[in-house]
């Protein structure tokens, strides 16, 4: 089978149309149309195999997930998606996995109804890079850089359930049963991109990111794009999964919630004068967004759990080629 | 260095502030200004070292052609680019590699005002995937389906110059000078992308493509997405470079011109009443083009020289995964 047929067979059937797709998958370029008033969000990320997931993963979640974390990097600018292209490198064209790989993308594509428009099938080492594109309306994107002292930190959900999944792929135990190793597997390796809230938190949020490289790495993002601001984080405060409060029975302290990548939660910074609207929208929101800190003039992110001050981790978050992130941005 | 450096040193200082670019690389995405009344136009292309370029290709090369094809196919839709984002998977950081690499992508970016808006840099065996975003004012994009029957095929520029560059890097020595080689690679790795010929194009053109796969691979492409037409093509008209002339020479045929990928100029049809108009655009551009055939009803392509009709060579288009296209398309 070659490219022409690979596309046709796998993405380009199988897609409902879409209102704004002018010229989808086919032509030399996508053409999309644009709704008035409203400014492009763009992201990419490329999954590669051996790196980012096992060779041998499961190629319904690789479809899944090259997805949900182009979707997690539009829900945090609190941007709508609505379309996306692909460029996979294949070393073979295997159906099977093809067929998983399309299922996978296409279920959550479906999920917040955005159209795959166009992408390429090359030969090579097994490589997925998505880049997907929404829509915010003018002005109103949630910035990294508009966090206040003062203003207080939120996440979404709970953290450090991929790292569990992570550690349990590694072969680890955690004392953990197997419907709860298959559910940090899940979440490891299906996270849900946080869309919905995103769009919510426009107006209210004055700033956001999504954890992708692990809580203290991502706030540190946030911090320094904020110009140079510090925070405080109640450790004990992180919202922890019933999965991850099993595994702290027998021993798993707080550090793969601090410092596990891959969570692809929202980290959301509220001023004093928005409480009253976020705590109206949350009280009506079906995720959970917990105070975890708050924002201060002076750089640095200290943790404590109480009133104590802890230790951090030498590492707070994953990086290609090696160094590390110190906790002081 | 890790990879929130690299993206700093080789991307993020080197650009100059572009005004749609509200924000650029540093957030969790990009957001970019609308014009109003227009249409987002995408594309997408994927380069792999050992397929698509040689592993131990100038580096310089790899980013200005990893944009330029990009650029190519938003040419072949007749819009105006506007911005990036880069997918860099990379073995190691090699800052030597990296600077060179920035240098090439940045040279022709900056000529056609493209802002690197965005991307993903990560470890593994060596991939470039650029993703370009451009605008045409609102149903004005030139697709591959608007050829009719009468309609005159044109090309830019010369065909086939790729292919010897091509030839040339495996070995062949096609009875050229040492200038004449250097030329042929410069086609081959450094395209010109026809992006103001492709602007100027809108309204003219009822069809166009980029030659990427090859002359017949390519207007196979055109004629089957303008509902299965035909076309006739004049073997002796097809515009060729001097270099491909002195390769004529020691014994080099038409089947460069006709089936040699890479070339990366426009392949574009005119309806009859707009010739007028096209001859107009034509006198004043500095980009040749030269009519090469006719559409007609009858689907196929039939390849003429002069009035003799020309056997077809089997395969006539570079293609991942192996099958061969005929020329029947």
């Amino acid at each position: 089978m070659d490219e022409f047929s690979l596309i046709d067979e796998y993405f380009r059937r199988r897609q409902e149309k879409s209102p704004w797709v002018i010229e989808g998958i086919g032509d030399d370029a996508a053409v999309v149309g644009v709704p008035p008033g409203h400014e492009l969000v763009m992201a990419t990320d490329t999954l590669v195999a051996g790196v980012h997931f096992a060779a041998d993963a499961k190629p319904y979640d690789v479809g899944w997930k090259a997805l949900a974390v182009n979707l997690s990097d539009l829900a945090a600018m609190g941007a709508d998606p609505a379309c996306a292209l692909l460029n996979l490198t294949l070393p073979n064209a295997d159906s099977d996995w093809l067929d998983a790989f399309a299922t996978g993308f296409f279920t959550l594509a479906e999920r917040f109804k955005v159209a795959l428009v166009g992408g390429d099938t090359t030969q090579g080492p097994l490589t997925v890079s998505v880049q997907v594109s929404g829509w915010v309306p003018r002005g109103e994107a949630i910035l990294r850089s508009g966090a206040q002292a003062g203003d207080k930190l939120f996440v979404t959900g709970d953290l450090g359930s991929a790292a569990l999944g992570l550690k349990c792929q590694q072969g680890e135990a955690l004392g953990l049963s197997e419907a709860m190793r298959c559910e940090a597997a899940r979440r490891l390796d299906r996270p849900e991109p946080r869309v919905e809230t995103g769009c919510l938190l426009r107006h209210i949020a004055s700033a956001a990111i999504d954890v992708s490289d692990g809580l203290l790495a991502d706030v540190g993002h946030l911090l320094v794009a904020s110009g140079n601001r510090g925070c405080r984080i109640q450790a004990n405060r992180i919202p922890l999964s019933p999965i991850y409060q099993a595994a702290m029975e027998t021993g798993l302290g707080m550090s793969a919630a601090l410092t596990g990548g891959d969570d692809y939660e929202l980290c959301l910074t509220i001023p004093p004068d928005r409480l009253d609207a976020f705590e109206a929208l949350r009280a009506n929101h079906s995720v959970n967004m917990v105070e975890i800190g708050e924002i201060e003039q002076t750089p640095g992110i200290r943790v404590f759990h109480g009133s104590q001050p802890m230790a951090l981790p030498a590492s707070s978050g994953y990086r290609h080629f090696g160094e590390q992130l110190t906790t002081e941005p």
